[in-house]
């Protein structure tokens, strides 16, 4: 598949994903957590898969002019530990299978982005413990919901 | 579905039909006959759903900078003809179950893009018999081929 098939399936799918079910979750007066947004198609698009920046920039503001990510939690672990825990999953999907040079670039672009932004895009070390990440979280969420009260 | 992941959706197909179909294709100095193509697109989703142009010109650039049709033929027939014709055919698409005011403002589209472009886009009466398009069609390829030789 081409690499621009790729990105406009990806907005494709945001598209309807914002119109279908964001939009009227926030209507209704909603919190919505997505399991990746568009922060992640800068990283794994514009980083991995080295699509221009602008395409993904005008692509993000046709398909959700008015919504964006209040925060973001980027779960961050090393090359190599990515690898070794997905060694034990299940059959890697189509990025997944990517080489290393891949992941690489997109961890660096993901990096780079939050270091932009370090108020809205927030590291989690993710070689920490899973309870020691859900305490992290909860403190963060706490923070957030009393700050948007 | 939203009119803009159609788009996207249009233009990720096409993408893909571009990369492993047309540009082989060509390389391999085919001609390439396409059942509609991105000339349909700006009727269709630019006349019929009201899309922005800016945004299928951006698209259509990002897809096929460098092919485009070097001739259209634009099978014109009034609506009432056309609602008789699919009355008979097939459970209708996405398209054809669309109502009177889509096929109104896709008509309309296509033939003010084929008047800006009459040596491109070719219309086609399509009320004449099948065998006088047919003759029409062959002369039109001729010259075509020929002028390209």
């Amino acid at each position: 598949m081409a690499q621009l098939t790729e990105t406009l399936l990806l907005f494709a799918a945001r598209s309807e994903h914002v119109c279908q079910v964001i939009e009227p979750a926030l209507k209704r007066g909603a919190w919505v957590i997505c399991d990746r947004f568009t922060d992640a198609t800068y990283a794994y698009q514009g980083g991995g898969r080295q699509v221009d920046a602008t395409q993904l920039a005008l692509l993000e503001q046709w398909v959700h002019p008015h919504i964006h990510a209040d925060r973001t939690w980027l779960f961050d672990v090393p090359l190599d530990v990515a690898r070794a825990r997905l060694s034990h999953a299940r059959t890697p999907d189509r990025f997944e299978s990517e080489g290393a040079a891949f992941f690489q670039r997109t961890r660096e672009a993901y990096l780079a982005r939050a270091r932009r932004e370090p108020e809205r895009i927030r590291i989690i070390d993710g070689r920490r413990s899973i309870d020691d990440i859900r305490v992290q979280l909860q403190d963060e969420i706490h923070t957030l919901v009393t700050a948007t009260r």
